[in-house]
This record gives C-alpha cells, structure tokens and sequence, in this order.
C-alpha cells in the first residue's frame, strides 16, 4: 500500500491510495457490501456509480456463508465478481452492538450468532487471519467499541484492551498485500483520544481509522471529535472515518482532513425510499411526487435520474415493487460519489472552501 | 398492426408482428411488468435480456398509479421507460379471481380494490378506453373468467357475456395505434370454445387469445385446449396463449401454432429461488449449492451465468438479500426468450421438431 498526498486546502486534503486491486482517489466515499453485496446493486452498477472501494462486514462474512465459501471461491473478490479495492471492518462494531449475547475477556471475545445462535469466537489474530483469507486490500484491527455515553473507566479500559490488541493483530500480519489499519478509541474524551492514537501511531499502522463515533453522540461532538483526533494522527498515512455518509457528515469530515468514509445510509436511505441531493433529502412517497415528473435530483446524471421521474419511483414505492429500492439505492451512492468527485476537484483547484460552504447553505 | 407468419413446421409457426412501438418475432415470451415493472429489473436490463414485448396490468395500473398519472406522464411508455411494444390484459382475470369482492352484471363488473376497498366498475368500454389512453401497442378485450371446474351453465353464461362484450369493446376503439384482441373462453369444453372463437372470428380482431387456462385444470387439458383452438383460429392472425411460462409449456405452445405467451412465472421463480434451465429447475437454496462454483446454468450465456456462481446466489439468497432475487429474475428471462429465440431459429431451418424433442428429453 501507498499513499500520497496530492493537494491541500486547510485541513482538506487531496490524495491517492495505491492498494493491491487498484488506485483510489481520496477524498472517498466507501458504500457498503455488508453480506458480499452493496444491497440491490450488482458490481457493475457500482463502477457505473463511480464506486471506486468497498467496504464489507468480517462479522457477516464471518457467520455467512463463511471462510471456506470465500477461500473456495478464490477469495471474496471472486466470490462476490468485484475486481476493485475492498476493505473490511474487523467485526468489533458488531459484536460489542450484540451486548447480551457477547462476553468479553482480554483475549477476545465469544458471542452468539444472530442467525443461529452458535458461538462464535473472535480474537485480534483470528480476525486479522480471516481478512487475509478473503484477500481484501484493508483489514481493520479488532477494537473494542463501546456505546455513548460511557462512564469514564469503562472507556479507559475500552481503549487498553483496543491497543493491546492493535499490537497482537500489528504481530499477526502475514500478508503483503493486506494493508492493516488501526482505529483509534476512546468516545468523547480527548486524552482517551490521545492516548489510543498515540498508542496506535507507536505500534505503526498502514493508516488510521476514528473509530466509536456515530454511536449515541451529538452532530457537534462527533464533529469536533474527528477533527481533533485527525490533528494526531500521522500526516503522510490516510485517515478513515468509520460509519459517516450524510453529505454533510462528509463535507464536515473531509473539512477535518479525513480521506475515506464508510456508511450505511445511502443505500439504507434508497431502500426506505429517502432520496439524497446536494440540497437536502426528501420522501420519495410524499403525496407531493405522485405527479411530479422531474428526475429525483435534476442536478444528478446519474442513470436512474436520467431515465426515471418521481413520479414513477413514487408509483414503485406505493406499490411496494423492488425496482424502487434498487433504483434509488443507485442514485444515492452515485451521489455520494460524485459529491467527493466534485470536493477532491475542488481541492485540487483550491477551491474546496467555496464548494463545501456552497453545499452547505443550499 | 400487420402480422406475416415466414416459415411453419407441422403447426409450430415462425412470423414476426409490426406493432406501434417495434417488431416483435414470433413465437415470442412476454415477461409480465404487472404494476409498469417487471418486478427487480430495469427496461435497459430487459432489453438486454432479448425482451421484445411486455405485458402490463389493467387492473393493477387502474388501481395504481391511476390513469390520469399514467396520462400526465406521457403513457405507459414514458412513465415506465421502455419504449417497445407492451400488451396489456384487461383486468378480467383479476377482477373475476377476487370472488367475493365483485359483483357481475351484464353491462360490466363492479369490485372492491385490493388496495384499499375502494368501489371501481369495469365495462368492456372503460376498460379499452384505459388501454388505449396507456398507449399501448395491443389491448386486451375484458372478457368473463370462469374458474375449473365450473359447472356447464357457468361456462356457456361466461362465453355468451364474453362474446356480448366483445362485440362492445370492437365497437368502442378510437386509436388506430392500439391493435385489439379478443379472448376465447370456454374451460375445456370443445363445443363452447368452438362456439367462443367463431363469435370472435365474426366480429373480427387484430389477434386471438386463449383465455380460462392455467386456472386449475390438468396440464393435459390445457395442452389440449390450446391445440384445439389455435386450430379454430385465423391462419393470419397472432394467436396468444395467456399465462403459460415453462419451458416445457412453451414447447407445447409453439408446437401448437401458439405466437406468443406470457407468464410471471419466470420472475416469480426467479423471485424465490427457483432457477430455470432447459433440462429442468433447481432450488438455489438447497444445500448442494452452498459450494457449487458454476454458473447458475453452465449452457446459458446471460450475465448472470457469465459473472456469477451458483454459491454466491445461494448465499444471497439464504441472506436475504434482494440482489438475489434480482440476479435469478434476470436469468430466468433471458433464459426463456433465449429459448423462444432458438425455437424460431429452428422453425426456420426446419429443425423444430429435432429441436423441441431434445429439449423434452433432456
């Protein structure tokens, strides 16, 4: 793995990740493949939407369908016929959210499958072996995540236990092509923040996640919490900001001088029928589209606002049809894409503050 | 609408329909697009599947979206975005199949919507007038469905309503770009059906269906019926065998002298996990697939089979995930016009019989 930095505007800055299945141009957004699959989109359509890494859950592929699937596919890029960049979380975020069916020690963590209720067994080596075995570009270490607000001990001990094992994963390495980047802990407090950062930039990391941030705090918080911890983390390594994708969350956290992103909601918000644009987002049921024969977003080019009206992704959505889902799920991943298109662009031209503070009070 | 049949094997007939929005070569499948989609795919999709022609629902489109939204968006084609040719049914099918929420008089029939109850009327009037505000290229006359078994008074009433109503719907067309259809009825009773074609045939229709099968009566009867009453109908005309969508029943109709057909069964499979090829269906699901690394049928070349594998299917498929659903759809649709492709490649060459009798013994 390598990365550059191309440009810069005050904390913005324009980069290029170079990972084993390809480049990625950074600023970037990260859609989700929880299961194998960006939900209702093929691979195709991701390229088409300007997707240019994945993100895909350890915890799920873990479950389902499962090491020997994937290795037996010939990896998860082969399984699931993407050829381009992905990462994987490292299944923390979802264990430690199973709270009564989880029990942590020092040495890992046991939990109950969702799906069947097996027990499972997750330990800083076993999952960094596993995202080896699927042959992703970037593997995230096992942290330990906890839910805000916590009380000050028991994210102090989040944070020892999450540099600890950083350290034991940094060890178990054993894949060149696998970049491995730690995630800094530590909820809202700033010398937790400080300490789990310094701690990671001592073990030495790829790159650097901030981790335990959309988990119960304020806009406000999560805001001042990403640019403070950018601020420690080495300058010539990337910057991932875990579980943001609101265009403004993006703008704030490529404000901050973040290079990746990952979330849920483009594709959440597409299959429960919220529309994403620049402007703002809007209810693609509300009774006012029933007749409205614009595009979706008619400042888009994507496919679906080139082909489609309100009108008639309305009508899917009425009549309950999953081409409504599909189709909308792909305009607001395109979106997104083409929102971080636009900000590394800018940025390269030094124009960022006017495009971010354009977006802003549309 | 001209219809010109090129080359015939036995009663198997190969002919191509010029209809308002494009030419359609027959015998041709017709994927079913109930509510103005073709339930997970897009028209770009379809086309790329070989789809000629759809066929959309009057009752569904009547309830919803409505006719005025329909007509404010320019018609069917442009609110859905395919710019073929598209068949509607006229709503007789699902109109008669609610049961105790219609009621039949002889002028027409008056049902509770699905939707929310609401009272709605159909005469062989309105119903064409809907068709043709749709802009469609062919429009179903409303016709009495009667389910099997029914008792002989039942049927003879049904044929006699339905020959009534024919005349009416004849008597009420308006657009020239609109071809009609009428609709033998009948059950299995030959001397009805007799009687039910030569009423139509003197009224006088662009086309013919064959109504009232796949309602509950053996695959024998059916089969039998359809080879009865292709023969009561014009040489020149397109005959249409409603709701058949097997492969093997496809073979039975074209070998029948049926032109087109239409079914959701390809989509409804597709839907559920149910995989079609020529030599038989499988389940997706079923746990020899789990690691089954070929394609979903190794003898098709849709993109489907040509990116994808069986155990990644059956993954998103025990995952719940909608791409699932998505990717067999495609793959059952393109495998039936494939299939209907290769029939009219045979009657042409006069290798139909060689051709379907292999498909049979596979």
């Amino acid at each position: 793995m390598r990365f550059e930095v191309l440009s810069r505007e005050g904390r913005a800055r324009r980069g290029r990740l170079h990972l084993t299945h390809g480049t990625v141009e950074t600023p970037t957004f990260m859609p989700v493949g929880t299961a194998a699959t960006v939900k209702g989109l093929t691979p195709q359509e991701l390229r088409e939407a300007n997707t240019q890494i994945l993100l895909a859950n350890t915890y799920h592929l873990w479950l389902r369908p499962g090491r020997d699937v994937i290795a037996q596919a010939g990896g998860l890029h082969a399984f699931m016929a993407w050829d381009g960049p992905i990462l994987t979380d490292s299944g923390g975020f979802q264990v430690f959210s199973l709270r009564e069916r989880r029990r942590l020690d020092d040495d890992g963590v046991t939990f109950a499958s969702h799906i069947d209720g097996g027990e499972h067994r997750f330990t800083p080596e076993s999952v960094i072996a596993f995202e080896e075995s699927l042959g992703v570009d970037i593997a995230m270490v096992l942290d330990v995540c906890v839910r805000l607000p916590a009380d000050a001990d028991e994210l102090a001990r989040a944070v020892t236990l999450t540099t600890a094992w950083a350290r034991r994963a940094a060890a178990a390495r054993s894949r060149e092509e696998t970049a491995v980047f730690g995630i800094v802990q530590g909820g809202v407090d700033r010398s937790l923040r400080e300490r789990s950062a310094g701690d990671l930039v001592r073990i030495g990391f790829d790159g650097y996640a901030i981790g335990g941030l959309s988990v119960g705090e304020t806009r406000e918080e999560m805001s001042e919490v990403t640019r403070f911890c950018a601020e420690l983390l080495p300058d010539e390594r990337p910057r991932y900001l875990m579980g943001v994708g609101t265009v403004l969350d993006a703008l704030h956290a490529v404000e901050a001088g973040i290079d990746m992103f990952d979330c849920v909601y483009p594709t959440r918000c597409g299959r429960n029928g919220r529309a994403m644009t620049r402007s703002g987002e809007f209810h693609i049921k509300n009774a006012a589209y029933r007749r409205d024969f614009e595009p979706v977003d008619p400042s888009c080019t994507c496919f679906v606002c080139r082909t489609f009206t309100r009108a008639y992704l309305a009508h899917l959505f009425h009549a309950g049809e999953m081409l409504g889902p599909r189709l909308l799920s792909y305009h607001n991943v395109f979106l997104m894409n083409a929102l971080l298109e636009d900000a590394r662009r800018a940025i390269d031209r030094g124009g960022w503050t006017a495009f971010a503070s354009g977006i802003r009070d549309a």
